[in-house]
């Protein structure tokens, strides 16, 4: 099942599952008001209300109640860097006001000239956990592609990434979620994940590559506090990384950053400097 | 003007004005739906709404849309340490989960034994702002008492210390806002902050002493993303935390972890073993 916010014509947004053409209305804002009913999956699979016609994706749950990230997760990635794979995550956060649409334009700021790309398979919770052992599979709502555009002269003003991480409208996140049911390998999904700058590929990863997968996160997050449904956690991203190249590379004006993954579709994000009043 | 959210003996929270020793209802059920009304502050100060009774004190704001702290930011302590100043703050996150009100137990999780303090003063924004170079001194609602409970074990685990300052449950948060014109320094407030566990004074500092001030600190956060109204920033603790004494000291079972910060009241929050179940 795929579930999508989408923007109507009156400026308002919809959840809707998404059935091959047809945008079919939940009569819910959005996926996150969705996910908030216990019966989200019945109520989501069984609707069958009018269909919706979109003017473009939001971000597929806009606000969510936490958003966790990721750092360090790609094994290849870490092994071809010479380092150890790390016993623990490394997680930090980002915060909703950085979310855009799967083909919304990303906000390059005039304050940072090292904006760069990190294409993530993102996790969405839909169901309460804590200490989810047993509960972590279960809790996974779904899969959606998300790109955790980052500020790397920000990233690295001091020693925590945060102020790099979370920019006002940088962060492309959808354009839908789907269910674990349909992917290859469920909730510990195998799926291609690409990122593409301008059509050229420069992240390419199998997310079964996850040193920690969907289920192992979410019962180590939710060790620490409670995640609720509508959450959602970045896995982290794979190497390709603009910054680490040489000369390093970065998103410009105009510059069009892909971010698929198989199943789970992709978006494109143009970047636009940002008109700061 | 004094604000709290306060706990009703059915379970509820209401918005209160606190006025001597009473409690005027603001018709609102927290202090966070309170700041999001653009006439917040004419509101609060003109409703003779009647005298309602407490059982108990709630974070003042209880769901925060961004809790965002700060590291490193008291100028002597630095200095002491024998480190430069900052050029800019060190910025990381908390998610609401972590909050507690000002006289609630702080859990203390089994998965963790290194459960250490840091008394700061609590930013609270009243209006939206990004990049408030002017509008920043404007956008500040008032100020509370704030402990960034901390889990060192968690939060060294990795580089990013988000794991071991967002535990369930761990933060307390008030008793009540404060609002700039009722503090000696407006919006960069001369107080002094003192934090006590079983009633030995282990932390104490002047607010003024803070490397980057309120208004500071709104300014540079509000240029990455919008702050909106209930947002909150913790900036950050002075020396004397139980991890860097010799031999290191943590709040144990029993312990009762003092805040207070002059003008701004005082919380008393008493640690104790989680129940897991």
């Amino acid at each position: 099942m795929k579930l999508a916010t989408i923007r109507t014509v009156d400026g308002a947004t919809r959840a809707v599952r998404v059935q091959g053409e047809t945008l079919v209305d939940l009569g819910l804002a959005d996926v996150g008001e969705l996910l908030a009913r216990p019966d989200w999956a019945e109520h989501a699979a069984r609707t069958e209300g009018p269909a919706v016609q979109a003017v473009g994706y939001a971000p597929v749950v806009p606000r969510p109640g936490k958003i966790i990230c990721v750092g360090l997760n790609y094994r290849k990635h870490i092994l071809e860097m010479g380092r150890e794979l790390p016993q623990y995550p490394t997680l930090f956060a980002k915060y909703p006001e950085a979310l855009i649409g799967a083909y919304d334009e990303i906000q390059l700021p005039p304050e940072s000239d090292q904006v760069d790309w990190e294409a993530e398979l993102a996790i969405v919770i839909g169901k309460t956990v804590r200490r989810g052992a047993d509960a972590a599979d279960d809790a996974i709502a779904g899969f959606a592609v998300l790109n955790d555009v980052t500020m790397r002269d920000w990233q690295y003003r001091s020693h925590m990434w945060l102020q790099g991480k979370t920019w006002e409208a940088s962060t492309p996140f959808g354009p839908y979620l789907v269910t674990p049911d349909a992917l290859p390998g469920g909730t510990r999904p195998s799926l291609t994940l690409t990122g593409t700058v301008d059509g050229e590929v420069v992240q390419q990863a199998d997310t079964s590559d996850l040193v920690f997968d969907p289920v192992a996160l979410v019962r180590y997050i939710s060790t620490i506090l409670t995640l609720n449904p509508g959450d959602v956690i970045a896995s982290g991203t794979p190497g390709g990384v603009g910054h680490a190249r040489k000369p390093p590379r970065y998103l410009a004006a105009g510059s069009v950053l892909t971010t698929e993954i198989t199943g789970l579709g992709r978006s494109e994000a143009k970047a636009v400097a940002e008109t700061v009043a």
